[in-house]
């Protein structure tokens, strides 16, 4: 089930012919997408914030929340039976968990797997020294290319797709990179996955928002991959929140219960805003987190032993002041790089991070909430990271020019992700002994031989002097932000899809839509 | 000599009553400067990209360098005597090291030391677990409040001096905080020395342009600290850069010798733009900044045996397309990342980093660039960090919004320095009791108990509504910070000086001016 270079079924496998084209289109139209770099494989250490003694204790007292406090999981019998049957004690809606019960269930958790892409090239490895980048989710608003902010649509929906097929360095297509509010909330889940399979090749998430709408995410995911594919392999993977503090609720039970089933993969996600949500500290939100996710994540393994669980984690804080949440101010930042620890230690892959900010507009507030989030999510060796790009407003808003900048900065971290060379060639010692004092190396054969791979170019920045960029209009990066993202969207060209899928699956959305009336709340 | 306690010179000790003062003031005009915080000691791990092996090999090509290649130590005879009596193949200006010679010599640099300010309070410790924040250094133009930019003057100059004194992360009022371009060359060193002395309390840099202008900033420091105290403690922390590759030049060395022989305190600091002034990969450029060091810092050893100096490092590439300098990529943090291992292997205090960009205003760019270079200074262990706040344009321009921005991401970092607090409070175990499944924090007597300092508070950050925001008028960022930084100015007041001192500084500064004529260039 577990190897990545495993096909999904015969006569079904979809090569990415397109993409070789489009990126060929966009680079010429200038500063375009690249060739998509594969998943990142970290050559670089994590960084760790806690040490034995203080991973101990945050694991202890999560034991002795678990166990005094407990965990509820509301309105779903089913759920509460099999814990009973698992030997944990239940009172009203209140699971509370013998010491060492979750961690026991764990064990039959994969501690990495592999996310499978209908084009295998772009299929990626979850936990170890992988790092998978995925667009921003869940947004109702954007911010569109003409600076308004409204209500997303389905057409901005596709667009998100796009940009993120283009983007070399974001790994997956995401799920829901914006809510297309103008699709009735009960049928939009299938014009969603149809998007992510039509218009990329790159690996996609589910829908969550009820039990029915993972179902018909798995059926529309069999059409592509085939039946026994998606029942014995990952093919995608879904957002499952804690609803902090210590609650599961019906419907994130509901659809974990379905994806867990079909062997695909739940990201267990304490949602946690520090002082709200959780304690207003480090440890204690640590602790809580660890209690929610053992609770969560060894649920799917009562449910389908093997099943792909990751550990999750969403640490924001809120203002004392106001209440609004804040990002990337320090103590999140803690929290995530101790939240991967106390993953590692748990065997499980682990998300966090992304490039999370409250900014209503791509400007240096943006810019820095984002980076002080994303270099902790890099460093922290985060397997999967949602929100990689585009997020703006807390996530209210999913923003075009912040996707193209976010992107460029993705490119940056799966750089870094290589770490320093230290062949022969990365010494350089021949170039520092042709150049000598007082010279330069622009010209040398050393600089000659290597200077298209040194360095990473980014796309947006503008490092021209001061005059030349006055002479080119006085631009600031979100203004070639948007340039660029119009450039990308005139170039983009679609993967391939087999006709008969692609029938299959418009077919399946029809017929499903006429099953159902319109429902918008 | 070491001791962070000693006082300067009896009857001229300077108290810093004005501080509080103005701190209020500037607290009551509304997200004011804060109080004054210490130095940063960091409870957090440094972060490290090269293992034995690497550090071993870098250190090993380093002494082929010194040894086979040899630095040029040009126009300085006393230089190259003194090598030659320390054992050095002296070839025409080209030294060449024995292996061991200049670590040898370095034996006797102090690896950490206390850098004393006019006011006990301010004085910082540089070295070990301590980091020190700084102004951005050397620009000759600013780009002021109204939107120009435009040539920099005094009065910027001092402005900058205040913002920094008012600034609660700024640990160090800086040195050449902006070239005051309307002075005469030759003599703005005098109002610069004398600016960071009048308008602040917290430890400053002397002038390196020339030597007659380093002995002006040490008897200037002397007038302050008193002959014996300056002879004695380091009171100044200067800026000596390599003109890479592999060059010091006659400038430079002539205020290394001057500092030294006050004991007062080097940094020397290779100047690298990657591509051009050190091989194009992280290695190669590696090797080379530690063979420059090992020259620079060992010389000033030849000087005067135990004279502080420090392990500095600025690092850039270029880009390859047009030559321009770039920041804030991954190639120059995986270099500072390597530079601060090797410094700590040498025992020596360790520079880099600061809030680095090319971008021409305060945008998103600047704000990623900057943010990416400061995490990385603070996780490397970066014990002096000049350029902290206010750069832009790759040091061209000092930005008053940009200064407002960083400083407070400074504050930022401050607070993460402290890592993750296990303490009981810290645990918040009674909190998790209290509150229980489903209910929320905020409320709860943890929270209020601890809620004033449990995150930082960013005074720029929007983080309300949507709709608050716009009803506020849509400010971006730089807007509340232009907002910020003009309440600051206006509550600025200076901290107290004694009077006799002032007098005597500002007759110093009059005679040294009567006795040369004007120089532009």
């Amino acid at each position: 089930m577990d190897d990545i270079t495993a096909e999904p079924g015969a006569g079904r496998r979809q090569r990415g012919e397109g993409r070789g084209a489009a990126a060929r289109r966009a680079s010429r139209s200038g500063g375009g997408a690249g060739p998509a770099m594969p998943y990142i494989t970290r050559k670089i250490r994590t960084y760790e914030v806690l040490d034995e003694e203080g991973l101990a204790l945050i694991e202890h007292n999560a034991d002795v929340v678990l166990e005094e406090i407990g965990i509820e999981f509301r309105d779903d019998a089913e759920a509460l039976e099999l814990w009973k049957q698992a030997g944990a004690d239940v009172r009203g809606q209140r699971v509370h968990f013998p010491k060492g019960l979750c961690r026991e269930l764990l064990k039959t958790a994969p501690s990495e797997f592999t996310w499978h892409a209908r084009n295998p090239e772009r299929s990626v490895r979850i936990g170890g020294n992988a790092t998978v980048f995925a667009p921003v989710y869940g947004s109702p608003f954007v911010r569109d290319l003409e600076g308004n902010r409204r209500y997303a649509t389905l057409e901005d929906f596709r667009n998100f797709v796009k940009l993120a097929y283009m983007a070399p360095s974001m790994h997956s297509s995401g799920g829901t990179v914006c809510e297309p509010v103008d699709i009735p909330v009960n049928k939009r889940h299938l014009d969603m996955v149809y998007s992510h399979i039509k218009y990329s090749d790159k690996p996609f998430m589910g829908s969550v928002t009820a039990p029915e709408r993972a179902e018909d995410s798995v059926a529309m995911a069999k059409l592509v991959f085939g039946d026994d594919f998606v029942e014995n392999n990952c093919v995608m993977l879904n957002l499952i929140n804690a609803n902090s503090p210590m609650v599961f609720d019906e419907t994130m039970l509901g659809a974990a219960k379905v994806y867990a089933r079909h062997g695909q993969a739940s990201v267990i996600s304490p949602f946690i805003l520090s002082g709200a949500m959780s304690p207003v500290t480090v440890a204690g939100t640590l602790t809580q987190i660890l209690a929610e996710v053992l609770a969560g994540a060894s649920f799917t393994q009562l449910i389908r032993p093997g099943a792909p669980v990751l550990f999750g984690t969403f640490a924001a804080s809120i203002s004392m002041q106001s209440g609004a949440p804040t990002f990337g101010t320090p103590e999140p930042a803690l929290v995530s790089y101790g939240a991967a620890q106390l993953a590692r230690r748990m065997g499980l892959p682990f998300r966090t991070g992304g490039s999370l900010c409250a900014s209503k507009v791509p400007d240096a507030q943006a810019a820095h909430e984002s980076a002080n989030t994303l270099n902790m999510t890099l460093l922290a060796g985060a397997n999967f990271v949602l929100h990689a790009a585009g997020w703006l407003e807390g996530g209210l808003a999913a923003c075009y020019e912040k996707f193209m900048i976010d992107q460029d900065q993705l490119g940056m971290m799966q750089k870094m992700a290589q770490g320093v060379d230290l062949s022969d060639d990365g010494q350089a010692m021949d170039a520092i002994r042709e150049v000598g004092p007082g010279a330069h190396y622009l010209g040398c054969a050393h600089t000659q031989a290597n200077f298209q791979t040194a360095f990473y170019r980014s796309p947006l920045a503008d490092n021209n002097s001061f005059e030349q960029w006055e002479i080119e209009g006085r631009k600031r990066i979100e203004d070639r932000a948007n340039a660029l993202c119009r450039s990308w969207l005139d170039a983009y060209e679609a993967p391939a899809l087999d006709p008969a899928i692609d029938e299959a699956l418009l077919a399946f959305v029809a017929s499903r839509k006429d099953s159902m009336p319109d429902a918008f709340s």
